[in-house]
């Protein structure tokens, strides 16, 4: 087998078979293949996708390329969220509580903050004291003390997928689904999970931005974990605006505090109770999709949620009181308001440019080596349909350096449409797959 | 400027600036591109194609990424000829010597067998005591004298194109026109030559195997001559069975020799005679193409064609003798027939395969660092459209080690189609371009 006429294959739009998956994939691991050729090969993907089977394979061998965590000793069935990653999605921070709180077991392996998108490891650390590198051992008694513990990749998961996703992010070869999709679930088996929901994001502010394309990505990760036994199911959910009103890693904190305890946003609360319920049903707490909503919602009213985060909070070493004294948060030392320019209806607020916006005063990363400031960020005061007058306040911008500033307002400002006509209101939660 | 973004908009089929191709084949000669995003930017390239303006770049980049071959102080229009290469092809060691002793300039640099098609090099020499590597000063003094010189490549002309050549065999991305285009003309026009004929082959044998795909091949390097100010011509011609009957490198310098005293081939006596014709036309030693094709042919009845190869031979350091003497050619030690299974016509014979067979037994090469048997190969005794008898022989393979003989004989025998109704003639020279 040569790699030069596997990478032609590829190119010619040909299916690979389980054995040329793996000799690519074994001796790009081991060093055999070099960086060159496999560019290449990601590149002819890109552009020649791959059969299902073939996305199953290359799944497979990310996975066996590093350990899996064997969570066989706690008892239950383990179920994990995934977001394709948006603008203001905190959604984990609530969703897990609220699906620990109804019984589900729940082991949160989340990833930092990238370009425009949030992460969940940042947003937990921006609570005081708060520790996401656990041993797998802390992480297995947690999960069996509390039914919910959040940490980081190690880098022992599924080390070929991040060999591939450095070589992906330098030769433009990200965007493609079959590759999206198995470095996701590559991810996601290895952490010897039972169940996922995902929560495919669509939108400017999402990796996807076409309806169709969430949809086939969906049905690909949900096809890969089915295929590994896995109980999978996707919503595909609007991220042409943020996500609530916060974007910002301790603001965020502060929203889900909101929220946990019923004052959140109606979009931020409808999404995290939905993703909540899929996690019961899917984690086999009750019979019916119907039952693990109510339970979600009994969950979120009842406070069961909001305490299981602080317990959870408490067990990771961070300060739990912050969610009632936000003052003990990480806090900006400079606001910007941006006011509407006119009378209208506020038709659009790009996810992108907010994202992106607050990324470039230090909420999130450029590169993965930067440091992220855990208290700047913007907090919206309207949202998309709104209606506002000329002067009101659109949004605030919290910055504790004048770097970038200037840069930041002015994208903010121009992530916002104002119109004169009120716009038709869009779905939130658009399709379901799975 | 970044890279990755260069990748992307030529993997979403955007045209690149004049800047950013010089930005990417000036930073990846020095090293600072990585082979990786080359790789992805190749195969990108090989999807997206290119526009003329970007071939023109890429091509002007590689030339200027070594030296220029000077040859100012030869008096005369130095005209070269090239063919894209395929199986049996000994074209040059006619046109060439007829065309010099005609009175054209041809500084002739020439490449080595790969694959299944023959190297110019390698038949050179097969003669006893044959020098190719000369000096450019030797190379100068051979054309001042002789009107005529032989050499190969040397690495200091256009080094980019030598790396990226080696990038693209091992990453799949060879077959890509804009790629081969610039590929070929920076060295050309790196070689110091005025006027150029060019020889694309279509067929089996022959790297573009449909017409179509010639022709635009022709189209974009007789397009990056001309705006680089060079005389371009190009013939687009048949390559679905081997030029002539030898294939293999003494086996082709006999024939050579038969033909450059009129007693060769049909086919490979026209093509030379036609190639010879356009260098003498473009060398503008004749006013029209039609007094071109007349002195052309002259030279190859008064001899004078021969006589000129006979003496740029000796000036070169090998014995001419050889061309009257065949014994004194590396000579095979064993000799295999194939014969025909049935009555019949000859409906094909399969160029790659007769190419790959005689490479398989030590005639060309499988990678660059292979030697080659100067001495094996196949002599047909059959063209296409010929009436056979069966058991009549269709060919004989000349080895010297047994070595992948019976794997090389069924290739060859495979080659063969014999049908039981006449095939239509194909044309040889199919369209001219330019």
């Amino acid at each position: 087998m040569r790699t030069v006429d596997l990478i032609r294959r590829k190119r010619d739009g040909e299916e690979l078979s389980s054995e040329e998956i793996s000799f690519l994939i074994d001796n790009y691991t081991s060093g055999a293949i070099p960086d060159y050729q496999m560019a290449a090969f990601l590149m002819a993907t890109y552009g020649s996708s791959m059969k299902d089977q073939e996305v199953d394979s290359l799944t497979e061998r990310m996975v066996a390329s590093g350990g899996v965590i064997d969570l066989s000793g706690v008892p239950g069935v383990k179920v994990d969220k995934h977001s394709t990653g948006g603008v203001g999605d905190k959604t984990s921070l609530i969703a897990a509580p609220l699906a620990a709180a109804a019984g589900a077991i729940v082991p949160m392996i989340s990833g930092r903050a990238l370009g425009h998108t949030g992460g969940t490891l940042d947003k937990l650390e921006s609570i005081p004291g708060f520790r996401t590198s656990l041993t797998v051992d802390e992480f297995r008694e947690q999960l069996r003390m509390y039914g919910l513990a959040f940490m980081g990749q190690s880098a022992e998961v599924a080390p070929a997928d991040g060999k591939l996703y450095a070589l992906r992010d330098a030769t433009a070869t990200i965007e493609s689904l079959p590759l999206i999709a198995s470095s996701i679930m590559s991810k996601k088996i290895a952490e010897g999970i039972d169940s996922l929901v995902l929560d495919v994001k669509v939108g400017s502010g999402a990796f996807v931005t076409k309806q169709l394309e969430a949809r086939r990505l969906a049905q690909l990760m949900v096809g890969i974990g089915r295929r590994a036994d896995k109980r999978v199911q996707a919503l595909i959910t609007d991220m042409s605006q943020p996500l609530g009103y916060a974007v910002g890693n301790a603001l965020e904190v502060m929203e889900v505090s909101q929220t946990l305890q019923n004052a959140g946003p109606t979009d931020l609360t409808r999404l995290s109770l939905e993703l909540a319920a899929r996690m019961i049903f899917l984690g086999r707490i009750t019979m019916t999709l119907d039952d693990a909503r109510e339970l979600a919602q009994r969950k979120l009213l009842d406070g069961s949620g909001y305490k299981k985060f602080k317990e959870v909070i408490q067990a990771q070493g961070g300060n739990a009181q912050v969610l009632d004294r936000f003052d003990m948060l990480p806090n900006a030392t400079g606001v910007r308001e941006i006011t509407s320019p006119r009378n209208g209806y506020v038709s659009a607020i790009d996810a992108f440019s907010i994202g992106m916006a607050s990324s470039m005063i230090g909420a999130g990363r450029d590169t993965k080596d930067d440091t992220v400031d855990p208290a700047v960020g913007v907090i919206l005061e309207v949202k998309t349909g709104q209606k506002v007058d000329a002067g009101a306040v659109l949004c605030r911008l919290y910055y504790t350096k004048e770097d970038r500033l200037e840069e930041s307002a002015e994208m903010v400002e121009d992530a916002f449409r104002i119109s004169t006509v009120q716009p038709e209101e869009r779905e939130l939660i658009l399709e379901v797959v799975g």
